[in-house]
């Protein structure tokens, strides 16, 4: 931690500032020597001594040099951690695509597109029982009775699935027919729920907040990371910035950024990142090229019909589309599709 | 709603377009004459029209005429809503001073500060039990610890409570201590919390998420309204910008905006929109000024202890002479300071 | 400067580190004993050796300590500036409205504005010759005739005038007529036209990037200052931010914070900062509040028919209200509105 | 145009928007039966007609239909541009790699790192003599001195050279030495520039100013194509969000966005957007794999020491494994490098 003192600052200023840092147990140093006096404090900082310490007079700014996240971080943790989604390694050389319809409508829409997306190449189901909506008038999801079909189809066509869940209460129910618990953009700082997921051993896709840096995604996966699970799949999906033709701005920029401060995998959900079906292929590319290790799509049979986000999902002909433009670039990257394996459930 | 249609739209998607809008019981308008096609819709639409027609061949864009809201907007109540906490109105003539401790951290602390600004002129004492942190190692709150503390220290001093409740089943427990609920900024868009929350009939303090706008503020207090828990108070309390010397940038604008678009009262956190407390008092003036209802203010003790959000708060000095630069403030806007009454619980 | 190397940082590297900054004349200093290396630099640092260090083997962070600005700061100046616009004192005790309408359209829309405004307490007349449009379609000013109208009718109701100027080219012309240049917001990074302002002695009205933070702000004025031009007067007028209801997000915070670094006025702008004239008035007296020295209102004699700029403009009579409002809430915080005295040119 | 009234507006409000709009020479026209009455616009709109009738009382919004931008749309051009620069054509199959140092600092500087990036696969040179800096205290370039120098290697290499023009009265110099001319970020909006390079007919690189919006760009376009100058490159650079661990936000999104609004090809420059070497071969492969036309890549032969922008600079070792990286992918995409064709010039 660097304590900068304004230019003005008393030599009490001074001592006062290094004297709470002492009292917190650590050392301080002031160097001799003209320019701006900086305190550097040695040692493991601990919470709110930096509040404290901005907050005394004659101080202008504290930084933490330390990287507030330290479960998640490379630093700690230096090898790729890869995580496996049942039997899909997530993480590794394998590019996994995760897809299905934006909501869980009815056995016969999501049956057809689990059937659609895996022959296409994909390798997990995703697909809504639990819908945060903007508005209390939308379709909130099928609950339950989704959990189950979700459940069902995944089995009938041998992919893991992956679905939301919204509430600390329902994290149980969830697990029980879920292969990957996702926490959604909305609910990236809702911690109450981040504790529960993370008493879990399911793997979990945690997406960034819409709004959130790089350092607090870290910091969202690290309430995962101290509750003891270590199955964190990130997953970029769009930030809210002044731009608004499309529905978000996918930060591409994000992907190697994680990769560099954490072991962790990022994938990208181009579907949300963009809100229109025709920006999804172009960006899932970027994506892959740009390091994810995998992506997350939304396929519908009907888009027109959908009950939600219809105008992102990808008809079944364009996933096919998509996946025969990632191939090549798959391979261009030194990468491939992950392949699916027969399931082998205990 | 209206859809725009591609410039080389066919006659068939023009077709298409009006026979899906007639299929959902609704009037489809073609104008006749060049330009652009428009098709008007005359008739209450709903969820999931726009996104079908959206994703329609030949659309360009559909465009929403009427408010998503209806329970939140002025349109459906004309008059401005009057919210009472115990026996303080907030959304009339009088400006509401919400004020206290970031956290409570002990009797004495909360006790010294509640005392401190009820004699200041504030008339609701805030302090938080459970803290959502960005970290998982800072201080998370007391818990019902905390909740004890504040309902004996809001009775001694007569002064109604409001804290923020973070998880779905802590809301009858914290119903039960507090006269408000607060809800977070991170928990603006937690459907599941503005369900529970909406059920009871507490007043709230919904704050806006740091990234959503006024539209999406509102669809969250329509969640509340719905449930029909009509006693919403909104609270500004800064935005994400690219602008990072402050914590947030402090939305003044969405004040007036807030006004003329619903009838729930508005009040400001200027220590939340800034982070450092030099900005405070300027920000709490200016949020008043623009036609607050209110304010929620952060005063510690000894800001340099405070073991969460300690550069925001206030000493009870600084307090003070917010309070006394506000009186005249207010004079000039032909509104005056909340009195406290005596607290009569039945 | 402070250079914070990597966790896993050779000794080699830090070793470059040091010989690098020693190259360029400057002390470094490598604490000892544990935690991260920090090598703080002690002198004066130069232009690019932060790139430079920055792109160092091992090192993964360069934070400046010092202000990039010098005599636009508040170190360097500490009493605040007044700058006199002809025979108003801006930066002082009183708070100058300087108002008019967005283009200068003929003389009788002028000439009826400014008597209008100046009844109503506004000191300085506005009005713009040279418009930037972000269409090559629109409106884009009178030019040199409209800033023949414009010192005619300054004269006239003797009122100083302000008009932007857009090119180097014309700086000279502009300055011929007008008693204040305005750098409008678009321009604020435009470094040829800076530095041809700055080498005037006029005084200058500098807009805020609409994406530029206040410290980017502080270095366009340090442009004006190093050429030797002081008369340097800052304008709010709005940033860009994701809430698109108003045109911009009026950035209140950033009035108090410019107080703090610069010793520069600073007036505030919320035709342009809103973009909707229903929210004009809450924002400047927001501004006001919020320790603003100014304001600057556009105002037409009939928005409807506007050539520029028609919704966010105020009617005379809502301007009168306005400025009726103004007054109390100006002597609310100690400070009156600007009287116009009679003007005296040599 | 669509004018969308409130709730509430009078028939006699409807009136005097239906009669605005006809004394403009249009067609309004006001729709029978319920909800919200919609007047629709049929015909050309004018400048300004908009702002006028968004200020009339009973209005809510108007809505523009058309694109405020002709020229540059794909509607009034379907087919790709295709740009010569010199013999380099952007817009085509090719990918054209545009590299070089950030600042020209000297001939051998800029001879050997022309040599390195053509032979590692670069079609066009890249060099500033005008440097557009944030300090008034950096490097701001060699001036004419450095256009002669980038002329003079351009030809020794026989890579047709780009640079920046800062300033209307510089656009003849510049034109006389560079094969392209460079808008700068801080530049869009400088519309007197734009009308002065419009009027040569040099091809233009257009960079995307940081906090504009995709139909700002295309606007900044339309200035240039107005003047009769149809050469124009896009050049996206990254734009501000809250998120700073990069200097900027790549927006990939908007490469897709530019194919389907406009005919003008669209490169990328990741150096800018990100601001950090290691972060520029992932962005410049995603950008490819968008869709880009092309990159903008800074060099270094020493990062360390250069004079601008050292820590965003590849050293010519990493440009080549980039291009290693970069030809697979492009031919992924059905694409492939831009070859180097002998410059032939009349």
């Amino acid at each position: 931690m660097i304590v900068i003192m304004r230019i003005d600052c008393s030599q009490d200023e001074i001592s006062r500032v290094a004297n709470r840092i002492e009292d917190a147990g650590l050392k301080a140093y002031v160097p001799n020597g003209g320019g701006r006096i900086v305190v550097a404090v040695v040692g493991q900082s601990f919470p709110g001594l930096r509040d404290a310490l901005e907050s005394l007079p004659g101080v202008e700014q504290v930084i933490l040099v330390s990287k507030p996240y330290k479960l998640a971080s490379r630093e700690f943790h230096p090898q790729d951690t890869i995580v496996d989604v049942d039997d899909v390694a997530v993480g590794g050389e394998g590019i996994v695509v995760i897809a299905g319809p934006c909501a869980v409508e009815g056995e016969e829409q999501l049956l057809a597109t689990a059937q659609a997306v895996k022959a296409a190449g994909a390798t997990v189901l995703r697909g809504g029982a639990y819908k945060p909506r903007t508005s209390p008038y939308e379709f909130r999801g099928l609950g339950e009775a989704g959990l189950r079909l979700l459940a069902q189809v995944g089995e009938e066509t041998q992919m893991p699935v992956v679905t939301e869940v919204m509430a600390p209460e329902d994290v149980d129910l969830v697990a029980q027919y879920a292969d990957m618990l996702q926490i959604g953009s909305r609910n990236m700082q809702n911690y109450v729920l981040l504790d529960e997921v993370g008493r879990t051993r399911k793997p979990v896709l945690l997406k960034r907040g819409m709004a959130c840096n790089v350092q607090e995604w870290l910091l969202a996966a690290e309430y995962l990371l101290v509750q003891g699970n270590d199955r964190v799949i990130l997953c970029e999906r769009g930030i809210r910035t002044f731009e608004n033709y499309a529905r978000n701005t996918m930060d591409i920029n994000a992907i190697p950024i994680v990769h560099r401060l954490s072991h962790l995998p990022i994938i990208a959900d181009p579907s949300h990142a963009t809100g229109k079906w025709y920006l999804v292929p172009p960006l899932a590319l970027a994506a892959v090229a740009a390091g994810a290790d995998g992506l997350l799509v939304e396929v519908h049979p009907d888009p027109d019909l959908a009950l939600a986000d219809g105008p992102q999902s990808l008809t079944f002909e364009n996933f096919r589309l998509l996946m025969s433009q990632l191939r090549p670039l798959a391979e261009a990257r030194n990468r491939k599709i992950a392949i699916p394996r027969a399931r082998v459930k205990p």
